[in-house]
């Protein structure tokens, strides 16, 4: 044994220190002992790695025997030269007693990454997205300060990196470069982390996370103790959201397309976009990253939720995109809506509901995340989504108070909302320069682009109809008023041709009854559509006869059902029905005095004739209305 | 005062010159009064700026006073120093008589800018694009002989200059550079131009633009007065829509989808895309820049209005491009149109008629730019849309000349034109190789691909079948044959079913009238659809009594008219049956003795009955014919 | 004559070169004469060009005669100077017995291009694709290796080397270069070549292509010479695909809506992507170059066949790809596919077939490049498609086999196949942990799926249901269960409502006829759809009465047809209807047993009336069975 010198205070008890691949110099200090491997055999001696970074020389004075490459042996490091040459010397001892060392190395903020263009750097951070181009892999990596691409060659189209995906918390040593003038990274090597260190960047994003994704403490638009209740709630869908765009998360909205069901999706929408603006670099995020769609059915229809699941799975086989999270937005409440929930459940795609239709939570509670609706609180469709809605904007986005201030009002008069806090908002609107007038010609203007859009939400078109995005206001104004008198034409010129055809019979319980065949005396495929037809004409018949009405509308496989002034209970007539009438096939439903069922074409005649029949025998209570309750 | 030398020739009448901020030291002279700002106090004087580039010292021996950074002064500018520093002296007196000054520089122009690579050039130009980038933004800048596109960077996609919009007049000084060899320029400032230089600007812009927007002079492709006479309003048209290319802004062009309203629009998308392509680098501009988009209606729907508006508005939030200009061919010369017009009246889009269907002035014309229709000149449909519209596409791209003689005798076939130049128009087509059997077998199978096309344009395969774009002459005819037969088959097998089964009866007036259940006895969703079924029984029946003769194909809530030999007068019978049918919501129109109505279905049998009546007393006039007055 | 020294040994005979206008000092030689243009007119003598990169002087002391610039002579190189300048002589003859030669280059394969960074390279291969961007133009050049893009570069979004085409086999001079880490060629020069050299780089191509278009040999998955006779027809239409793969033309899968169908074409979908995953560089290729189109009808309509031909020639103009190979998969066999086939064929789209439905070889072959049929081969339907199409994608990727062994009895199971071999896939299937219920409910799942989809293919959540592609065991279980669930109670739910109104009747036979009005008595729009809705009653008709039965369920212009235990041979029944009823306008067909018809509304009742009259008279033959021949 040569290696005498370094004997004497090393002793049995030393350790030795296995460096990990990522290893550099600054791990290493003199008089320490390490796991080496020979990877080069000369006449002067052997040259041996410790790391990937890591390499020296054994001079062949110290060596005792012979090595070939690929040979292991413990060796002390014995000096660093001024040139930067690592001089080893073999400890000639067993490697026992080993250590293993991660690499040590100075982290970088990735916000910061600008002052240090040619540099090599340490990052720490999760990946949140993996795209492979047709040359390097592109790897989307968050730290607590802001997400920076990172660029691994490995291959033309070859998959860098392989086993690092998107969720990993990874530390990646690059040289930072500037393309475009945006700034990336150029990976030497990512690694992904593990156990404590894995864990304590996790803790330092989240604890950064839900710093920023807190919403900001604001008093509601007004002062409102029913809907005051609900702030804690909606502060939890706020601070999800907030973190869904921090963490790169997609967010799918799925809304009534109706007046209010706009009124509740489109702010939040704005909110969101401007929130995305902000997080991400790229101008286009807020496109791909959100997406609102109305959907004409009452509730979430399986082929939507196919369509979801089919959409979503292909931005992420496509763009290395994470699932979407799922926003609710007045809809989304009911038993109907299991089945679609259950669809998207196999996959990882969270559900919020934001509704104020009367709900069914053990249907739908397992799961969603959050199920936010006022009738959980012993408050009922009277707050409307719209109103909520607005909050919650808000909480994602302060600065859109002001250019909201007359959304709660537009959403209110839209359902026809007889809360108490309708005229505080109206109130809040005149302000903003909206007369009641104006409020209403805003919700039959987004009612009618809702039906002439069909399945586009419109995005540009419907923020200048609602008038919010600093917005042109006189567009606004002249837009508006346009809409509502097309609006209002299309509906006359329907009722004109209509309201002749319009049977009326007086029933047992001395209630008109109003019945309009649709298929055959209105205009098909116009606006407006059934139910708004069927609700037009039953407001007419209530202002008339200022007495008990109920209005049917039907087709060949439906009905649409209104009733002022009788308790009709369509969920227990539908019920009913169906015991009575097998082979109907009668589904559908609603509330008390509203409602609209389907059922198959041939047994449409005796369908209508028991449901007659069930009205005859309602009850008759003047203080409802299906303005009250739709 | 230490300034005494300057102080004998200045006087108090000397101007003190308040530089711009983009000026440079090209802009001061030895001598001259400027005011200053104090950027810097040292020891040996004071550090001040005059611009965002000029700046220098006032050295320590000729203050007066002391300074503090911000403070203003006259100073004057002592020496132009050889190594380029400026010296200053204190002015001493109030900034009083103060003249503004541009900064001078010496303009390049955008097409010349290859020359240039590697220097620093000043533009002057209109903004027409701003594209924000995840890196810079993108300010795509025109002057009189190109557009350049300029980037600008503030921060990885934070929006540069956001003063500066689309449609500013602006001075850009900045660095050549090549991207993928092609040029673009590094911006170093860009502002924005008022007041004089702004229009100075502007009207060099105009006359460039103004020139290369003129038309050609041409010769009309026959010699024909009453065409002749239209020509002047057609130059007005190409001159716009060439003027719209050259100014980037996108081009709509909506058309009716039969065989007439295809040779109007197709010639004219060929003619516009060739213009593109030699104003726009990017070859993608064709498909970016101009949509030719087919309506089934006779007329532009709402809907369509509506999904073109949020279509635009999405491409200009998304490219930042110019609203587009509205091409109407073959359609929006009614009152119908009135609607849609007034949606997009609310928005920067100009729309512009070209049509040959009886028009309504008063109803479009606020509305539209420009409005070319043979009916304002004492013409009528026999001047059908494709005829004009060659000889605008010719006046766009004249070097189309060759390539379209034979489409004004396909659109004149196709319409049933008995122009008096159809006979030139066929002779024209004769020389081009083309016999009228040919002919009409084009317009069979352009009619044919438009139904199987649906909604889509169907760019490449139209032109093949219509036979132009370099066309492969073998593979035109060898297609127009095949689906030429097609259609015929297809018309046959719905005429063989439906014969049967059409009723006829001699009415009062003692022309024959026969009658179709579309819905019972024709095939559905398959070509022929039911109006060009009905035409097809009409004429079978015109040439097998060679009496006068009605036809009446009629569906659920719709009927299509033709009458040969009796003057039915539509739109008045339309009036009429409204009035006498309350209820039938009869709407639609035509013609003397071509039209359609619609009604809800319940009343289907009272409009037939009246209608029917209504013919029984119509006047005979063995001149009409349906084939003359589609 | 100066020129006495080379004259001597060269002699009349002694040829003339013409250097192609690539060629390079690598193809002169001193001492040989040559064909040059005078380019430059100095005082010590003359410029001359023999090639674009060929040039030298010849010096004044060595002239004759005065030159001009444009001037042709012959010149005989005197000398190659170890600067590297050529120094010619006049030859002082005229350019007779002319020698044309081409550049002479070593080739460098694209597959080892990134050896070579920096340096000029020589290429050879095929133009697969040429991209015009806004800068440069991008040839995609092919060669036995590999494929590379070439850029060139003639003016900002100018087409570089205007003849040079898709297809062309050409000769790339350029500098390697790397962009973004993938590699490219700068090209200095690009010529097609002819003749024999372009003879010879097609035989190489050809040679490597067919080598690794070479399905490799496998054995079938079972033991079943009923298939194993149909292999080699799989292994050419493998190759086919395989080289189809290769030469950079996409490929469109139209399959049939159903469980078979999806069986059929989802493993080939699969199959391809790997294999274009492996052949280009773009992760995004197997998007551009592959397409799986479901299509509801049960042959290839002319709608689909007119929009597959409009979006390929899209892509060709838009990305300059060339025309897709068509594959039609259990589907495409009939009559009623030749219209859609004889669109197609007036342009390049090679069509392949694999189906089991009953061919009809004459009218579809001669448009056809392979016709996989069991009926070919004296075999019939019991060889499903999908049996067939995983025999092929294996072919096309080996590497699946594991993946795809419970596939052929999905596909068995949904046909409803009683071959011999069923025993054997269930075998295998259970093998992979499949019992026979679970491939039940997979193909419940697929059919449930393609109805939610409708138009859309759904990969990934495709690949889920059917369990394949590195599938997530557990949610592919939970998924099926959940989907079959679903599917289940909406039959059970349509059948609840429909049995009630199924009449009943013996007919004169002594079979039981079922009918249904499906537009009364099913639910509309929803699943099951029409066809699945009457076998289902069928099926609990047949299990009821074990007799014989027939069931029509019908609509307002349709019928679906089911026998077990009646011979009706509806094509026969269809074509006696259509003499019988003139005006009826009665098509479709089927099999003995199985079939579906339509007809004009009007004539519904007459159609049934006189097909139950013939199911009257019909063959009761017990053998027969409607889940035998689907």
């Amino acid at each position: 044994m040569t290696n005498v010198s370094t004997a004497d205070d090393a002793g049995e008890s030393q350790a030795v220190v296995q460096l990990a691949p990522g290893c550099t110099r600054e791990d290493v200090t003199e008089g320490e002992r390490y796991v080496a491997r020979v990877n080069g055999v000369v006449d002067y001696g052997i040259f041996v790695d410790l790391s990937e970074n890591v390499s020296g020389l054994v001079h062949e004075s110290t060596l005792s025997r012979q090595y070939e490459v690929g040979d292991e042996l413990v060796v002390e490091l014995a000096e660093i030269r001024q040139n930067g040459d690592l001089s080893f010397e073999p400890a000639d001892i067993e490697p026992e007693n080993v250590v293993e060392r991660a690499p040590s190395y100075d982290r970088t903020a990735t916000a910061v990454l600008r002052q240090n263009v040619g540099q090599t750097v340490h990052l720490e951070g999760e990946v949140v997205q993996v795209k492979q181009t047709g040359g390097p892999t592109i790897f989307r990596v968050r730290d607590e300060t802001a997400i920076v691409p990172c660029t691994a060659f490995e291959g033309a189209g070859v998959r860098a990196h392989a086993a690092v995906e998107v969720g990993d918390v990874v530390h990646v040593r690059g040289v930072v470069e500037t393309r475009e003038d945006s700034v990336q990274v150029e990976v030497d090597d990512i690694e992904r982390l593990n156990d404590d260190r894995e864990r304590s960047v996790r803790n330092r994003l989240e604890a950064a996370v839900a710093e920023r994704a807190e919403p900001p403490e604001l008093d509601p638009l007004v002062d409102w103790p029913a809907l005051e209740q609900m702030l804690p709630e909606l502060r939890r869908v706020a601070r999800r959201l907030r973190r869904t765009v921090l963490e790169s998360r997609p967010i799918r909205i799925r809304h009534h397309a109706d007046g209010d069901g706009m009124c509740a999706a489109v702010p939040v929408q704005l909110a969101l976009e401007r929130l995305i603006e902000k997080t991400h670099a790229e101008p286009s995020a807020k496109r791909h990253q959100l997406k609102r769609l109305p959907s004409k059915a009452p509730y979430y229809e399986m082929e939507d939720a196919t369509r979801d699941l089919n959409y979503s799975l292909g931005d992420r086989d496509r763009h290395g995109q994470k699932l979407p999270l799922l926003l609710m937005l007045d809809n989304g409440s009911t038993e109907e809506d299991r089945p679609a929930y259950r669809t998207l459940d196999h996959y990882d795609i969270p559900i919020i509901v934001l509704d104020h239709h009367h709900p069914d939570p053990e249907a739908v509670e397992p799961f969603v995340e959050e199920h936010v609706n006022p009738y959980l609180h012993g408050e009922d469709y009277r707050i409307t989504a719209g109103m909520l809605s607005v909050e919650l904007a808000r909480m994602i986005d302060p600065t859109l108070t002001d250019e909201l201030r007359h959304v709660p009002a537009v959403a209110g008069l839209s359902d026809r909302s007889k809360a108490d806090a309708m005229d505080d908002y109206l109130a809040l609107a005149k302000e903003a320069g909206h007369s009641r007038d104006s409020l209403e010609e805003i919700g039959e203007a987004l009612d009618y682009e809702a039906y002439m859009l069909r399945y586009d939400a419109g995005r540009t078109l419907i923020y200048d109809v609602l008038g919010i995005d600093d917005v042109d206001e006189a567009r606004h104004r002249d837009l508006v008023t346009f809409l509502d008198d097309r609006a209002g034409d299309a509906v006359d010129a329907q009722l004109d041709d209509a309201m002749s055809h319009v049977d009326h019979e007086r029933i047992a319980n001395g209630a008109h009854l109003y019945r309009l065949d649709l298929d055959a005396h209105a205009h098909r495929f116009t606006y407006p559509a059934p139910g708004k037809t069927t609700g037009e004409i039953h407001d007419r018949k209530v202002t008339e006869t200022r007495e008990p009405v109920i209005s049917i509308g039907y087709g060949p496989d439906f009905a649409v059902l209104r009733s002022d002034g009788v308790r009709l209970d369509i969920p227990q007539m539908v019920s009913d029905l169906n015991d009575e009438l097998p082979g109907a096939g009668v589904s559908g439903g609603g509330h008390l005095v509203v409602g609209s069922i389907r059922f198959v074409p041939g047994m449409r005649e005796a369908v209508l004739d028991a449901l007659v029949e069930k009205m005859a025998d309602a009850e008759i209570d003047e203080a409802l209305s299906s303005t009250l309750d739709r």
